[in-house]
């Protein structure tokens, strides 16, 4: 009677019990003993029970709880080391985060920091992306900066995971700042650009070569999206609204936004966004919505028992085990992941009318790599390109600029008061000074 | 860049939306316009959309939404046409279900009504039983009736899937009234009766032999299992109850008695148990608790966005062309399965103190079966005991039953009024008259 199905299904139930528990007890620690924030908590707690640590070590005989599908599986490709149902149920939770995130977005604001948005995506592409092929050259590793193995490091560099830090946000209730706002835009953004970096890279890695042709057609058929998909929500949010308040049946006004954002999420992947962009659009666009009030609590529950999930999911891609014998490039690469990212950021955030504690929370927004910068590493292991201690650095940069985000987040956002410029002392130079008086006004 | 995980995960998130948005919109025009339980409206919308009609047609040269890993399975025994990930969320789904019926449970009712229960539940597995190896020896396909294959089409004719019932009761707002307590008991004993029948049938049909010794160890391992787990969750319930409140960090007291749920829910299958029977146990504990009031209305969000998929995802099991060819010995069967649950379990029922409309309330409350019923099926399809024409008897049975029970249920529950007899008129012979008259004095 036991079948494989159901021993997957009794061994995902059992994995998201330990997982939540052990998610709410690290979390209850960080916030009340430590004074950090409880997302910190659910990461590290995700890095002893993976699968890499405690998660791999067979329990009363039954075998471990989270034994890794990496071991059994004979390709180098598999880089995620949970199963497929774990993964599956984390993703769906990162969409109902981004989901929430969207729908307490000022939409006003998304526009009005639209500009400063794509300044900031630009430099925190580009900047860490330079840096990290620069450095491999540096290190003797890649013999120019457009050998794949540079682009690669230089593109494991460039991948922002704004998932924490729209957690963050949430829970300072700082979604709706000027800098919360600029932060998920250009994350937006940063996305688009990803995916294009990510095109040429792998491209030049797998295939050898990428026309100009092709990098301009992904990214005419991801903006369009975006702007099919946001504009569209925006115009027809009211009548979305009135159509799932007219619902009668228990729950359905709940179920079909949620299916919404679904559906959008599966677009943008099948258009070659990732998931969670297609979810924070409908989220956005239903912001303005009466019906978006009346969606926050009970999405509330969905919210607190998946989202954690996805944390805890995130803390267990972490093998510490990769780190060793890389620690000093990895360390080099991590501060220029960092650099690349404050600076990359920061600086575009200050010319459009931000403050320094602006910029720097920017900065420190942008920071988080997460899932992606593992997965194009192990692209480019399972394609040869990198080396299995370049895949380790990626790892060990990874959970560096994912600890240090909420990390610093919290104290950027608790210290300094506004992050925009006074009026009179704003001097904006990428959208003149009407832009940035519009900025000022409603900080 | 778009690996075999990443499809899976977007072409679940995809599938997550259509079933959200099908089963609100069958859910509510079957509740508005049809003026039927919408349970029934998602059953249905899971048949149309299922892999084996629309789900199974390529969509836009994409292929299809709900490709049935049947047809790529080199094994008979994948007897569930939808993905992993899919039927995981169904059964964390399930799970979620059972765990707010147990919260709604009243406890001391329970109790009342456990022998009752017990009686109910035998009646319910050895009526079915034996009608559906009688009538395999009736139509010819075994030569006797402890021939495997008749103790197969009995098997599969005992499993009472409870997750029908429970939402048409939790719609209805009658989980604590007599009838509603009974079948949710009845429905425990039934799965612990269900595995042994199980044990035995498969021992027999795989193995040839069956010793006592060994049915004993499943029953005695099984029922252990859940009375520890019941009453120590009913002794320790207090002492939870006070700790989950004294969790700080948001929704952590939620997130936490989730974990309970699933943890139990995971012990439960490895008991032999169903999942949901440890879900519905430690429900039943916190019942009693001042935090069930507190996680009603948050779980309530996680319900209406889970349990649907569950509902749409059974009427997806469902294959209408397994029926042709075997409609006349099919009618008869699902007729049997029919008579069998409502006489098995009505007559004890009646025997305890419950009227003819109690009765028939809990009759029809056992009469659904669900994936079990065709997880046994599959089960002898696979190891050569039962044909592909019997599988197919095996469907027809489980979805006029599954459909059956709601579109019966309500009606059975709007008309006549009390389900158990008035003083006077009870004369309750299992429980004698002072069961009895206990039972009428709370009813």
């Amino acid at each position: 009677m036991e079948s494989e199905l159901t021993h997957a299904v009794t061994l995902l139930v059992g994995q998201l019990a330990v997982i939540l528990v052990v998610a709410k007890l690290c979390g209850e620690v960080f916030e009340r003993y430590l004074r950090q924030p409880g997302v910190l908590g659910e990461l590290i707690g995700g890095v002893i029970i993976g699968p890499h640590l405690l998660g791999g070590v067979p329990l009363f005989g039954l075998g471990p709880l989270f034994p890794s599908p990496l071991e059994s599986s004979s390709q180098g490709a598999a880089s995620i080391p949970i199963s497929p149902e774990l993964y599956a149920v984390a993703q769906v939770a990162a969409v109902v985060l981004l989901f929430m995130a969207g729908l307490e977005t000022d939409l006003q604001q998304f526009f009005r920091y639209g500009g400063a948005a794509v300044l900031v995506a630009v430099g925190g592409v580009a900047l860490p992306f330079f840096l990290g092929a620069a450095i491999s050259v540096g290190f003797g590793i890649s013999s120019s900066l457009i050998d794949p193995s540079a682009l690669f490091v230089g593109a494991i560099l460039t991948a922002t995971s704004v998932g924490i830090t729209a957690r963050v946000l949430g829970d300072l209730r700082r979604l709706a700042t000027p800098e919360g706002v600029t932060i998920l835009a250009a994350a937006v953004i940063d996305d688009v650009l990803g995916i294009l970096v990510m095109t040429v890279v792998v491209g030049l890695g797998v295939g050898g070569s990428v026309t100009a042709t092709e990098v301009g057609l992904v990214a005419v058929k991801a903006i369009g999206f975006w702007l099919t998909l946001t504009l569209g929500g925006i115009l027809l949010s009211r009548r979305i609204s009135d159509l799932l308040s007219s619902l009668r049946s228990d729950g359905a006004s709940l179920a079909m936004a949620v299916a919404m954002a679904f559906g959008a999420a599966a677009l943008a992947q099948a258009f070659g966004l990732a998931l969670i962009i297609g979810a924070y659009s409908v989220g956005l666009a239903l912001s303005t919505t009466k019906i978006a009030e009346d969606l926050e609590r009970p999405l509330g529950g969905l919210y607190q028992v998946l989202v954690p999930v996805f944390f805890v999911v995130m803390g267990m891609l972490v093998d510490l085990r990769a780190m060793q014998g890389v620690l000093a490039f990895g360390l080099v690469v991590t501060l220029l992941a960092i650099v690349g990212k404050i600076a990359g950021c920061g600086l575009p955030a200050l010319l459009v009318g931000f403050n320094g504690y602006g910029a720097l929370r920017v900065g420190l927004g942008m920071l988080p790599r997460g899932e992606v910068a593992l997965i194009v590493a192990g692209v480019g292991l399972s394609s040869g390109v990198i080396t299995g201690s370049l895949f380790g650095v990626a790892v060990m940069m990874t959970l560096v600029t994912t600890l240090l985000a909420p990390l610093l987040l919290v104290p950027a956002f608790r210290l300094g008061g506004e992050g925009t410029r006074r009026p009179g002392a704003g001097q904006t130079i990428a959208s003149g000074p009407a832009g940035g008086h519009r900025l000022m006004q409603n900080s």
